[in-house]
């Protein structure tokens, strides 16, 4: 059970999180648990209800709390901060409340991710129906956006695919003026689909198989195409193709990065080691050593490995997170640490 | 494509299979695809229709079959046996019309497997609707019951765990009257929880997971008991619990046997040597080797290894077998060529 | 990188761990890396040396520390405890130098854990050659030997399969007298048989296979045997069959206990609940649930499950264990925190 | 047990297998055992002798062959066709001996199968020494060079990744004079490393991780330029990247074709329909439709999906096999049954 003495008590921030049956969700409250600074005083879901070492019982001895329908009003009563991990289109309706409220928001859906409302309604089939607060989000990717996080009420968190993408290009992208062409040839663990029960989630469909899916036509494209734009200084796009691992945690992005102009292996290992020296979570490999999924399953690191062609000119760069953590929960609490001044790591490692 | 030349047409065996929406049922299909006796005329599945090779597209260019939903009257049109690989209860209420139409049948379900209808009731909570086709269904272990399935209409295929169980115990159980006490402790690949999508069968629910479920209170228990009891010439009652393995296919069943007088491991295994020595598909490992689920997997094989206590009071019996095969479709198909004079192993080495 | 500060340094055990380049190794010094009161001072193992975050890419910004070849003087002045992750006989050669000169030591090799130096004999073809300090080691299972681990400079670590086996039967063994029999079908993660390279451990051999191996002759029964027998008041065996799942961490043993007077399971339910009631990492699950494997993983929980058979006499409890944590590197932390009158669960939750 | 009537041992090839201890050559031996016109007479390896159903109890009851150590002399007596399961630079020490004695061998090795002997030494690191036969050697990918096979008595059998590559690649590199570049982004099941004991290839390692090797530098690039440069009738390069997948057998490639000038996705799936028309073991997947490697596990197939970007010059072309089967053991049957006028089908459906 989690010490509650009052030194602890005076510093801590109230976590509440809605969503909490689906795989996110439960990474939240697994991080949250543990962190040092934070009491979760409310949990909600709409399809369970009840207490949580009875939903999951990993949580048996670890936490009391009770999953409750969700509740506006209580929820204001009871959190000072909200981490909402409820499917795409569900935040829109919830956020604005909470925000009016004078709550901190950490959204963890896609809803407020693509700045430009028709990009969303394209690619989620769904109209945006809070403008207001999709203009003030914050994309909480503290690598790139450290500054605006800190006094942020509001954060937009990454999606999987996009945290691995973006970490991985970030240097290449901002500095690189030659730039051809993008492959961003990605596969994911299994639990990135989430925890509704469909046939082609099934353990005996995903097993001993490997398969393509939405080629050239995911909706993490215009995400990654957005913030890629924002540090290239100008519109780029990728192509996209996402796999389905038969793992449960774990993304691994292979990135092919087609220059005209050509740079060595050296040159580009030693951008990425500058680029992220000061970053407790970026890891850039060795030289000719390789990222692996579980290196970074159940951590919020994103390692990184650069490969170069022999004539220079295509740059191949590997990235891999947990897609739970750094791809969702624990870039989020990574988030609330940075917005409360916290440790950026506190709970993180 | 399967060769379909006019020898081949004369003596072709016209098969319908009801239920190939399921994991059995695309077993069945497959192996009767590759069966150089069998022409499949008619497929069915209530929530699924069209062409095989779009539903299953590991189809694609062995067929041309379409699926069409369920109608009594082409299925007797098209078929001279009719596999019924649909859920517990709906079995019993097509059966009767088939068989009364002069079909052969070979039930998948359990349906017809427990002779007495009040246990059926208890462990399936239906009551059963045709009692006169239980009395005269055959149960289709070929290895106990060959004579009764050459001239049978109605094959009640056994379960999964009672096939391997069975096979596992029969040599024992008919030959000692020292038996003190049974245990079965059965671990299965989720295949055998077919293909319904429910969230614990997940992949992230399964992978890197164990557990044991229905502790004690496996319907496939009376099944096994009504069997042994019959070999016994006496009540004979297991302690049965079951376990999900993170595999797809395969059963393995560890089964310690209590004695009151003991044996000799070289006894024991003389005697199942001698017990299978005609068999074609149980096959008696070698002193001190073990048999693996992964040499049966897709294989109509039922492996058996043995041990014996220094005290000579305790058997080990380890048997496995691919749960939808020899559990399944395998041992379904190996029913239908005892029925039509086949060589019993045709379309299953 | 670990936080390294003055206050912390006050109360800081200097740590050592001798094998490093196994899992058990590797996993100690994870969890070591995280311990808020440890400093990990010296890493060695015989075939790998170097920085480790080159060995482990995994611990890469995680620690500097360098692996070396041990050696013994250098172990000497930079320890206060040594972790030996050490093979099977290969403890008991540096044991007790490290003990002569004043360290705490805790053993996860299996040297120490057998009382009997003939029993070790038989069971590890090895003649023992410290028969001073076997006696002396305390078995390192704080559930039921906290008071002696408490005063204690050197503890022999138990075994995983014997950690899941006597935390799982101990309520039972020490207060029933009617015990009849014990069955023990334990299923380990590939992890228990070590890093080394042998071709029956390719993952192309245990992926989707299941099988059991030395049934009935597992040198761990008489482990279990000496403990239970230590319960019970009087010598009891028990039958052992291992069996290998394909998954990396985790134990799940089922265990079938015959009862000759018979017990509900609402009174052995209330029997374990009262036996474990302040144990921080034992959970006992509520009726009708069954503990899962990854439930536990990464952690130092031992989850417990219980079922009895309509006539009461056959108890089944089922336990399970991360077997690198609560079965290897998590309970030698446990007794570490106890051996230094730190909070029990420190480092561990 | 096979059927050795007379009327099969007329027309039956004497087959023998060297390397029968390693994956592919135990797959050989599993697939001309059902092959019915082959008869398995000789099976050699240099690591393991004895009994086949010994060294892999799955061939229980199955064959009674015994493998030797190799024998020339013996081999040359007993065999019609040799496969050579053997490591690179194994083979071309036997194959000139077997091929002088008239007997027709087909190499699953990379000994034979790039044509520039400079190309061998610097990619496999050993002088060629057969200069020879490495002339005369048909490249054995029947879908290409059928006609050639037809007539041969060595033929050099692909490798796996370049069978999975070239096949998706070769309706387009045929056709178009637009291609600007190629990525070829490939993943693999375990079994493709083979059956050597490594650290890096145990279960603990592989299991529940991904990552990227010899990234950009694999050896199988060349091979693949080699083909793909003829058939294109210039100089052809790629960017090949290689993945290992947490499963035991399956390749899929993910293939990114950038055109200067585009094509639709109806062009391109027409091009591919008609490129394959008589294929029996390549089949195109439908529009929107993407191959899985569970539908060609244990199969001879190729399956491939095709997609389009918006701008239509980018093409994905996603193939998959079975490494073990198409991309080795399945492949050379297929190459036999060209050889000895066989339907080409014979044996692998």
């Amino acid at each position: 059970m989690k010490n509650n003495d009052l030194d602890y008590q005076i510093k801590t921030v109230r976590v509440g999180i809605l969503g909490v049956s689906g795989y996110t969700g439960r990474e939240v409250l697994s991080l949250a648990l543990k962190h040092p600074y934070v009491r979760v005083t409310y949990v909600a879901a709409n399809n369970t209800q009840g207490p949580i070492a009875e939903i999951y019982p990993e949580f048996l001895n670890r936490t009391t709390l009770v999953c409750e329908k969700f509740d506006l009003k209580k929820t204001i009563e009871k959190c000072d901060v909200v981490f909402l991990a409820l499917p795409h289109t569900e935040s829109m309706s919830v956020a604005p409340k909470l925000l009016k409220a004078g709550l901190k928001v950490i959204d963890l859906s896609a809803d407020y991710r693509l700045k430009n409302p028709k990009v969303y309604e394209k690619w989620y089939a769904h109209k945006h129906t809070d403008l207001k607060n999709l203009k003030n989000a914050v994309y909480g990717l503290p690598e790139l956006f450290r500054q605006k996080i800190k006094g942020a009420t509001f954060v937009a968190n990454p999606g999987c695919y996009p945290t691995a993408a973006i970490l991985g290009l970030a240097p290449l992208i901002s500095t690189r003026k030659d730039i051809q062409s993008l492959v961003i040839d990605a596969k994911s663990g299994v639990s990135g689909a989430g925890r509704k029960a469909t046939t082609d989630r099934l353990f005996a469909e995903i097993n001993e198989n490997f398969k393509a899916y939405k080629v050239l036509s995911h909706q993490h494209s215009p995400e990654i195409e957005q913030y890629l734009s924002g540090l290239a200084g100008r519109a780029t796009s990728v192509h996209f193709v996402a796999h389905l691992l038969p793992i449960t945690r774990g993304i691994l992005n292979t990135m092919y990065v087609h220059l005209s102009e050509g740079i060595s292996l050296n040159q580009v290992h030693a951008l990425y080691k500058k680029f992220y020296k000061i970053e407790p979570f970026v890891r850039i490999h060795p030289l000719a050593s390789q990222p692996e999924v579980k290196n970074v399953a159940n951590t919020n690191f994103c390692d990184i490995g650069l490969a170069v062609s022999p004539d220079k000119k295509m740059v191949v760069v590997t990235s891999v997170i947990d897609n739970l953590v750094k791809g969702a929960a624990g870039q989020a609490v990574q988030n609330m640490n940075i917005i409360y001044g916290f440790n950026e790591t506190e709970g993180l490692l």
